[in-house]
Formats: C-alpha cells, structure tokens, sequence
C-alpha cells in the first residue's frame, strides 16, 4: 500500500518550505515597490494556508516512506512547485495566461531558463527576482535528489555517484540525506555569495548580481535583462560567469574535496577530465575559427566562444553572442554540445558527461571485442570496474533520452514548426537549457508555442531535470501493481 | 601474419566479377548504341587485365584465410568496385569529375542511391543500366556479407541473425557461406525477374522494367528518370514497387521460409512484426494527415503516405513526392524514420529494425528494474533469451551511429552547410537511403556538394552499408598488433 497520507504530510511541509521563499519576495517587492507586492501577499496566504492545512492534517509519528513513495514525491513536488508558483506572475497581471506562468515557472524550478517574456525588463523586481529564486531554489533541489536520493531510489545508474562526502552510510535514507544535503548546500550557498561579491566588484549592482550568482549556480540562465549576459559589456564580468558556470556544471561532491584541499580526488576524477577536455577542445575550435574568420579580436573570439560553449553545455543558457548568425559549423557544435550536458551531481542537466563518456569506453570496448572476442575487458571509470548493470543503466537513460527527443520533435512538428525550431526546442527544454534553435533561438522567446505546446515542453523540463526514470516509472503499470 | 597473397588473390576474383558484370554492359551499351560503349569496352579491358594478374599471379594451394583476412577483403572490396566500377562514368565523358564518378559508382554498390547527376535522362542507356546494376550487385552482396559472414567474424550482433536457412553448419566460413549464398541469390534473382515482369504488365518498358526491379530489390533507389517513381504516374506500377520494396527490407531467410511455405516461421519473428508495425503506423497517420488536410484522394493520400514511408524506412529511396513541402510534422516522421532502418538480413541499411527493437525491449526492463531491483529478466526475441553480450554489442553499434553521425554533421556544417542540409546528407548517405533534407532533398542532386565532402560521404555510405563495425575495426591499433 501506498503510504498517501505521509505523501501529503511532506509534499505540505514542502510547500510551507515555498511559502517561506515567497515571503522573501514579498520583501523584495516591497523594498522595490513594484505593482506586484498583493500578488505576492496572496500568493504567500494561499501556500501557506494549504500547506499547513496539509501538513499538520497529516502528522503522524512513526510513519516510515519506501521507494515508491519516494518515487511519487519526487515526480509530484516539480508540479507542486509550479503550480503555485506560478501565481504571482497570474494574480499581478504581468501574464494573462496560467499556461505561460505555469511554463515560465517550471522553467525555473527545472533551472531551464526557457521564457515566454518578451520583455523581460519591463518586468518589476519582485517577479525578476521570483524568476531567478525558482531556479536557485531548483537548483539546491537538484543537487540534493542526485546526490542523496536518486542513488537510492537506483534511477539512471546514479549509484555510480552516490557522495564520496564522509559522512554517515546508514541505509536508512533520512540521516544520510540530511547529512549530505547540509555539506553540499553549504558549499552551494558560498559559491553564490562569492559570485555575487565578485560582481558587485565588478560594478553590476546588487539586484543584478545577486539574480544573476543565483541563476549561474543553478545553470539555470534566466537573466533580468532581455540581451541576456550580453547587456553586461565587460570582459571581467563574463570570465566570472564562465568560471561559476564551470564550477556549476561540476559535481559538487568535487568542490567540496576541492574546498577541503584533497586536489587529487578532484584531478584524478574522469569526469572531470573529459568535462573539461570536451569544453577545451570546442572553445579552441570556434576561438580559432572567429580568429580566422576575422570577426574580432583574439580575447574577444577567444571569450564569446568560452561563454557560449560553457553556456551550453553546463545547460546555463546565458547568452552573449546569437550563435544562430555564426558560421554553420559553430552553430552544428553549439546545437550539438546541447546533448551532452554537464557533470552528475551538479546542477546541470543533459545527458551528462559521466554517460557520454561510458557510453564510450564501452562501444571502443565492443570494438576490441571484435578482435579477441574471448579476453575479458570491462569498462573502468575512476579506477574502477563498471558493472555490466550500470552499464546496461547508462545506455537505457540514452536511449530513452533518444527516443523522448525523437517523439518531441514530431509532436513539435504536428504544430506546424519546421525541423530546426522542432529539434531546438525539444533539445532545449528536454535539456534544461533554455534557448534552441529557429524560432526559439537565443534572441527569441517561447510565447509564440501554443497552448498544448508549452504544457508539453513544461513535461520535457521535468523528465529532463529528473533523470527520466523517475518520472517514466510512475507512468509504468507495474509500479502501481500490488 | 596477414595472408597479403591470399587477400590480393580473392580481390583479384572478384574484380574478374566485376569483369564479367562490365561485359553485360559492354552488350547492353553495344544494343541501345550509345556514346557510352568505347567506355565500357576500354573499363573491360583494364578490370579483366588488372584483376587477372592479380588472381593468377597469386595462385597458390592450401591456403587457408581468417578472421582477420576477412576484415580487409570485405574493408577493401567496395572501395576497390568503386574505383574500377567508376571508369566507364570518367571515359565516357558523362561527368570530367574522378570525383563525381567515385561518389556515384560508390552510391550504387552500398545501394544508397544518391546521386551527383542532375539530368539523368541525358545519360544513355548503357551509363544508366550500370548505376542500376552496381546497385543490384550491391545488393547481392551484402544478403551473403550479413547472412553468412558477418555472422562469422562476429560483426555488430549480426549473430543473432545468422541463417537459419537449413544447410551445412561446419564451422569453416567456405561451405556454409557457399550454400548459404545459393539459396538467398536464387529467391533474389527469383524475386527480381517476377517483379520487372509485373511492371511490364503494367506497361513499363522493358529497359525501364529492368533497371527499376534492379534498384527496388537492393533497396538502392537509383531511377532511370530524373522524377523518380514519380515519373510513373500509374497506382498499379506504384504498388508494385511498394510491394517489392517491403520484401526487399525484409530478411531473405524469411523469404526463403515464406517460399518453402512455412508461414509460421515468417509470422513469429519479432523483426518482421516490428517492421510491418513500424511501416503501418506511419503510414496510417500519414495519410489520414493528407485526407484531413484535403490535398487528396483517400487512395492517392494512402499511396503517397505508404509508398514515401516504406521508401525511406527500407532506404530505397524512392521519391512520388517532395516530402520537404509536405506539412512540418509529416517531413519530420519521414526524417525520423531514416533512423530505423529496414531487417537485417535484407538489402536495406540503416540502424535495423531489430536493433531499435532489442534496445526498446532492454531500455523497458531497465524501468522495471527500477520496481524490482533483485528480479532476474532478460531481454527475449523470437522467444528466446538474448544474452547480454549481444545487447551490449547492439548499443555499441547505435552508439557508433549515432556519434558518428553527430561528428560527420560537423564535418558537413564546416563546409558552410545549414543544420538541414547536414543532418539530412549524413543521415541519408550513412543510412544508404539516398535524398535528405535541405540542398539535398528529394528534387535536388548531391553535385553542388564541394570534393571533401563527396568523398567524405562516400566514406559515409561505406561505413554504413558495412555495419561500421567491419570498417571501424580495421582502423583499430590493435587490429594490426601481432
């Protein structure tokens, strides 16, 4: 049996947890005096009301939760989340339209960045800030369900990089994910605070660089300017968001070795190796490329290539430079980077480099195989022998990531979307990066989609952010069997 | 030690083949009487010269060949078709460009269909017979590459679909490949004479006839009309070609089955159900599409529907209609599709229905393991238990298209190509289905491709239609160790 009613007591407590963030943008909003100070008053009595009202209705001492609700109430508090966060952007009038709020919301908490803004300056601060604080908090979110729960709940062949963090290893998941979730946050929390500081050094003010340290740790791209990272004309700027970025898109179990000075562990993780060899090699190609091409100068090239390439595939979305109007090969390697995503256990989504890179050593394996097809060889990462189950793992995620994508971008084209803005979107959204291709190019916006189309890209963040499996589960019969 | 002397014998065999293929077209020039016949004398000549010396002077008992002999012989024997094979192309004048005729004559043999000429019916009739014939030839060469050796040196999973054709099973690669062999060409030669003759009933001339009953059974695609199919604007010559190109996609040992009236066999192999679900479903959405959209007649809009869908899923790549100015969603199918492939064990290329089929099947028991993470269960086809070396060797193989095809995009957009126009020329050439998407759709040619990428793609063609793994391996280190 289901255990619903702990379901609800935690989904209540989680969104009293909301209530508490949406009180800091009552604050906010109050402070900039901005026309969106009731919505986000009434946004705070309505979740506050109904999570306590499910929260306290529900206690009850003792109650244990399995797998299976673990299963539901991850796949749930995405939705949750969204669904009431989503009204301060309905009640204040700055959309009409619950699809769009809904949309623009998930797009946060997934730390997609994909917007249905316009004119995103237009906007008053409380709502800016709302926009940046569902990423970060999406992000916070994220690191704890892939670092501490998802290996748990077995998902994705995410055991693979359960916490190297000392600490307790009890089964039981409530003490180790608390113990987890503390360190890495903490870790999380100082990086944000340094970037902001270096910022504000930086002459960005203090609104501005506290939105955008939020939405660069989280990889989530929302900007509180409608050029993007682009509105920001300094070099030293855009390096520190290329640097945060990189440290966003690394495990965070990584920095927190890094922090604790143990620079071996960090050095000798293979991920790490190939995340950074992947952005190395791609920024050298297109730097090279606009130098040759004459464009700009060589820091210039050398720095609109970093950002983009980092940009994308740490899934941040920032944007400095339409990569659209490049030439063909650097638009095909930025389109490309998109399905490789950053590292596990950071806030990036995608495919992740962890997979791309198994999924290799595996397939030069079998080639091997081919050559002396009875010697014993297994695929190692950081040392060690991968499991043929872990393996088996990777390449289902793959291929289901393959096929979701391929569905997506025929549902996109019975819209009427051509191929490009198709593939872009769903790449985008399935990808939690933000901008794509075509018509939801990194200059254009995602209002023109219609109705069913920004429910159905909502879904692809949330089965993107979430690792597929845990979402595909709840859809499949035998986990409801018994 | 490589047998050199053993490699360069056999080669020499088989361009005294080629030889002898050349001299049917030396006759069929000398009928029609066009330009073309001092060409086809003169390719006679140097072919019979060349591959004589190199049969005879490498003659020599008892020696035997291995895996590793295997490799090169299959590695360089289309490359080695194609450089002769394109002579009469260069001497008859029909195109100056070594490398326009390379492309085209290696077009033919890997049946991908693609073409550098962009007024076909200007070519006469002995140049035309040839792109066909190298087409079909092309085709009787990979039944026995798939069905008998392939298997044998342990290819991309092809082991699952080793004959079952009754016959010697000797371990030897000789005898079985041999029997083997018969079997299939007999139900392929059968195949096409039935099919020329049901055209010709249906009013097709007889050059035409032939030519097209070629290119249908080794799913090649090659026209002798500059339209196409579309050229034929008979619904009983249409359906025809639908018909034979379905059979053409599935595997002979089930036709060989099928002729020996053992229907069961036929009916209960997954592959099989998967491909005509595959082709049903597509084609029933397709042409529902075209009768809601009014552009048709029911029957025109199912044949239009059925004929472009088993077209690209077989990779003929026969063309009634211009599927890029078809509603978005309908283009995108038909792109999606190039993905699939026809059966193995057939003339089409492409990933393979029952790879698609195996990785679904494992990437679903992945999800249930996630419910029932201690149960044991195993991927099954045709009722059997797949074991998890061959899954393992089948996610290489679509792991290695899939990357290859990503890196060759790169390749096409370096050459200033759009997002379109590279993914389509790379899925349609590694795929060996013909026309793509872009600048190389349906109505347009490949010649304005620059040299770099004609004969990157024809590399492309090659690596396909050997299953990339007997291409791949040879430019493995460690197959040339020892």
């Amino acid at each position: 049996m289901v255990n619903y009613r702990k379901i609800i007591n935690i989904l209540g407590l989680l969104l009293l947890i909301e209530g508490f963030f949406i009180g800091l943008c009552v604050m906010v909003s109050f402070v900039y005096g901005g026309y969106d100070l009731p919505a986000f008053i009434k946004t705070f009595l309505i979740i506050t009301a109904i999570g306590g009202a499910a929260f306290f209705s529900t206690r009850k001492e003792d109650s244990s939760i399995g797998k299976r609700e673990g299963f539901i109430i991850v796949g749930l508090v995405w939705v949750m989340f969204s669904i009431f966060g989503c009204l301060p952007f309905v009640l204040s009038g700055a959309t009409d339209s619950v699809t769009d709020a809904f949309f623009e919301t998930m797009s946060g908490f997934t730390t997609t960045g994909a917007t249905i803004f316009d004119d995103i300056e237009a906007l008053p601060h409380g709502l800016l800030f709302w926009r940046s604080f569902t990423q970060w908090i999406g992000g916070l979110g994220i690191i704890v369900l892939s670092l501490a729960i998802l290996p748990i709940l077995g998902v994705g062949g995410m055991q693979l990089f359960i916490a190297e963090v000392p600490g307790p290893t009890k089964e039981k998941i409530h003490p180790r994910v608390k113990d987890t979730a503390r360190r890495l946050w903490g870790i999380y929390i100082i990086f944000t605070g340094v970037q902001a500081l270096l910022m504000l050094l930086g002459g960005m003010n203090l609104f501005d660089a506290v939105n955008h340290s939020f939405t660069t740790m989280a990889t989530g791209g929302f900007s509180t300017k409608q050029s993007s990272i682009g509105h920001f004309d300094s070099a030293y700027i855009q390096y520190v968001i290329i640097l945060f970025m990189m440290i966003a898109g690394t495990n965070f179990t990584l920095s927190y070795f890094a922090l604790h000075r143990n620079f071996r562990k960090v050095w000798e993780n293979d991920e790490f190796r190939f995340y950074l060899t992947v952005i190395g090699i791609f920024t050298l190609i297109i730097s090279v490329g606009f130098i040759i091409l004459g464009e700009s100068s060589a820091e210039n090239s050398f720095r609109t290539a970093a950002f983009q390439v980092v940009s994308i595939v740490t899934t941040t979305g920032y944007v400095t430079s339409d990569y659209l109007t490049w030439f063909p090969l650097f638009t095909v390697i930025i389109f490309l980077l998109m399905f490789f995503g950053g590292s596990a256990g950071s806030t990036a989504a995608g495919v992740k480099m962890v997979r791309v890179l198994l999924i290799f050593r595996n397939s030069h394996l079998e080639l091997k195989r081919l050559i002396y097809p009875h010697a014993v060889m297994r695929v190692r990462f950081n040392k060690q022998v991968v499991s043929p189950r872990i393996i088996s793992n990777v390449m289902a995620f793959v291929f289901f990531y393959i096929a979701i994508l391929l569905f997506s971008v025929t549902v996109m084209g019975a819209m009427g979307y051509d191929f490009d803005t198709s593939f872009g979107a769903v790449a985008a959204t399935l990808g939690n990066i933000g901008p794509g291709m075509g018509a939801v190019g990194p200059v254009e916006s995602y209002s023109h989609i219609p109705v069913f189309g920004k429910w159905y890209l909502s879904f692809l963040m949330m089965l993107g952010r979430l690792e597929l499996f845990t979402v595909l589960v709840l859809f499949s019969p035998s986990f409801w069997r018994k």
